[in-house]
């Protein structure tokens, strides 16, 4: 939840949860002193069932959302996000991806694989997973797009992760996606922006490099950034290197924010992410 | 504040401080789930003078207090700890600990430096801060610890940091100052207790060394972790390289830990440390 | 190649290569100077084909290897390691190690998993890759261990991998297998070695919990460390929270030891690993 | 020393030393493949006296240098570097350079600090160092760059620290020590060059601050980087605390890249550094 910072929220949300049964089981909040706004995330245990869920929500919405103009959202632990995964030809983010939502790290269901080539199709087999090929080509961007937006929403997708998907995703899928497209770049953004940012790096001598992961927004690698780890590099470095090493990287920074995404431990402000641990 | 975890508490305990006009500046806790212990500290801005800070101590623990058998430590935040530096030879964490204090960066005060050499003397006259060289030979243990005892008394000593002291401090002053000395070890504590941990890491062939700063205990290098960090070393390094490195790690861990130990953000549990951010 | 360190060898050495056309494209030395041990890795490119690669090795023994006393070890680049890996239940290193491989990051060949357990034949089948289930009982132990020399001799495996084995490993696979059996253990070693060492780790309140790749020999989890790497911790982790944090960490460094070893990049000496890079 | 990549160099250095009666104790060498350049850091233990030591270096030039128009600087351990600090009015680094420097573990000399603002001459006095306030205004900037350039001429001055000297710095100043003015930039670049770097990241969201130390050169926070650090940061964290995490991870950056300077273990190349370890 969150609202303008007043006064009194904690204690009547709190109370209010108390009143209604619910044990708080995690609450943290944050306060942007600057804005003046103020964020809170509470995980609370209740025996009610989905009705009874509904009423929590309206009496809520009414006794406390009104009192200080707080917009909240409302997730069971047991509805868990529906990820569509998009990919064009490498393997390792994908491969991480499917192999921790199998092994349960990742708490998310995965509808279908979509590629604009045909090279991960045997992962997605030997992960068992539907697997669209769908290419993009200077003339078919909007046939391509068009396809793209009725696979999402034939398999009622929530939110998808671009894992090394080479394309710039048109506004039309970001309109409907906001704040729910997760990129990998494979930089220390705002550092090398853009394409083949080890190149930059390697170029300018950095003895560092990164991975960035970001909801995708229209501005190109400027939205807000979920999380951002750095492996070290030397002179002895040389581009490829910096690319095996930045694949490690990737995965694991993409990984990383995927898990807090689906976990909804994210809310996006101000072209920014509070994340609650 | 601590108790024993139960509902209500945090509505209770906001809803006393916005009734006595309070505004919370900070609020954090943390609930042990396996003890059943709750934590909380929070930072709140008032207007009240000396005596209705009493005032509100007093109220807190009738209203609150009771009835959660909680337990609360109150502090000003004009009241900065007073913190006396024991050492021996080395001089690279005094001088951090100095510099940082005088730099504003570290609060607190510092009424003296007390040590078991005369080496550092001249570091002590550099900064302005009394020195005492009390000698600790086997034969006037009792002595030398009775003479550290009135020196701590007559400048009113809050807290100790042995900023490597070596030696071992006895019960009498642990009594005295219960989880307020705090102690820089040169390794990753539990690995490598004891003396020449960077002799028995360099043997082990380890590719990590680490320091670690925790409050003194009875046991030896067996009290509450306060901070640990790390810093990679290969087959290229030498026991001496182990040795500059770590200082540099100890220097920059002892600091932390002192950071957060003066700005009253560490709880003791259990042997474990609670810390807030 | 190592020897006892001597005047000249590095002239000599790399004098021999230019004589006999071949190119150096790396070189490195590296000089205990307590032991006065001199170790150097060194890759060359050259156009013989094989049997001159056997004249190659004889002449440089005879010329250079009896004058100092020298031992080494030749590669061509293209006979890769031909791996085994054990498992039991755990799926993380296994996924992977795998992936890795199928990525062609991690240069091995894989020719068969084995596991004491049958829960992971599904991922064998995934990656198709022979599976073989020996379970290991008290009163089969050695039964089971005649299985496991049988098959690694069938396959002529030159290195195993113990992803998560959960079974101590008998001497007689040890002398089959000096310095080539890589084990990863869920701890910062020498801190916490044996079982449950994430337990340990929360009992001990450590603000950073870590993971040790490293041969294995005799002594349990005391063979020479390979790598390790480190996560941090906070009061808010429980046991959970470390085993989770500490399985992305065991994947990361066990695979970073791989490829090292693969690559031969590690020579093992007085129970420590130098390592090129 | 540094040339063209040539079969045979390393041999023939080798065997040059062996000859003239060296003991190589160091030798490491990097090739750079892309522009088939070679570099090569030696260190060698002789008994030759200062005469010695001219003919050694002459004739070191005729045999091996002109066969492979070789660059090669020479160095005795016993001349360590004479190296000026320039400040403006934040102490953090410059009292870590000279508590290091009085510690005996940075291997330089401070014939005095320079400063634009009167703030630190109280620290320069603790150390008993000269300072010299030379103010910096629009309109006496050639006349402060005349000084300056006279200070140090007369203390014969080898390099410069800008330890957060908040003044851009003369190309005459540039011209007169090319490589050999060093730089702490207060972020991880190329990201967030030029001023207020630590507002800029707070504005981009960013979840990982940086600092970066790098020799000066004409274009603006452009020039080859020695040594780069990152801290993680968090929604939680206000430009206040970029600031404060920030200037502690500064003097770490910028005493790491004066040590490498001070052990003459770095070549600059390209605007970009080869450092040796």
């Amino acid at each position: 939840m969150h609202c303008p910072d007043q006064k009194g929220i904690i204690a009547d949300v709190t109370q209010f949860i108390h009143k209604n049964n619910g044990n708080i089981i995690y609450i943290d909040q944050y306060v942007d002193r600057i804005h003046k706004s103020f964020f809170m995330r509470v995980v609370i245990e209740s025996e009610f069932k989905k009705t009874s869920f509904e009423d929590f929500k309206d009496s809520f919405n009414l006794e406390i959302g009104e009192l200080y103009t707080l917009r909240c959202s409302f997730y069971l632990a047991e509805n868990i996000p529906n990820m569509a995964i998009f990919v064009s030809k490498y393997d390792h983010c994908l491969y991480d991806i499917l192999s921790q939502q199998r092994s349960g790290k990742l708490v998310c269901k995965i509808p279908f694989i979509l590629s604009n080539h045909k090279d991960l199709n045997l992962i997605a087999k030997q992960f068992n997973v539907p697997f669209y090929f769908i290419p993009v080509e200077k003339d078919s961007k909007a046939e391509a797009e068009q396809k793209q937006l009725e696979l999402l929403k034939k398999y009622n997708v929530d939110c998808i992760v671009l894992a090394r998907y080479m394309q710039i995703v048109s506004n039309r899928l970001l309109d409907s996606y906001p704040n729910r497209i997760i990129n990998i770049h494979h930089s220390f953004l705002p550092a090398f922006p853009g394409a083949k940012p080890y190149h930059s790096a390697f170029n300018r001598g950095v003895k560092i490099i990164g991975a960035t992961s970001h909801y995708v927004t229209e501005e190109l690698d400027a939205g807000p950034i979920i999380e951002q780890d750095i492996v070290r590099v030397s002179h002895e470095h040389e581009v490829n290197d910096f690319i095996l090493k930045g694949q490690d990287l990737e995965r694991i920074v993409l990984l990383r924010a995927l898990k807090q995404h689906c976990d909804r431990k994210i809310m996006v402000y101000n072209n920014k992410t509070v994340i609650f641990n």
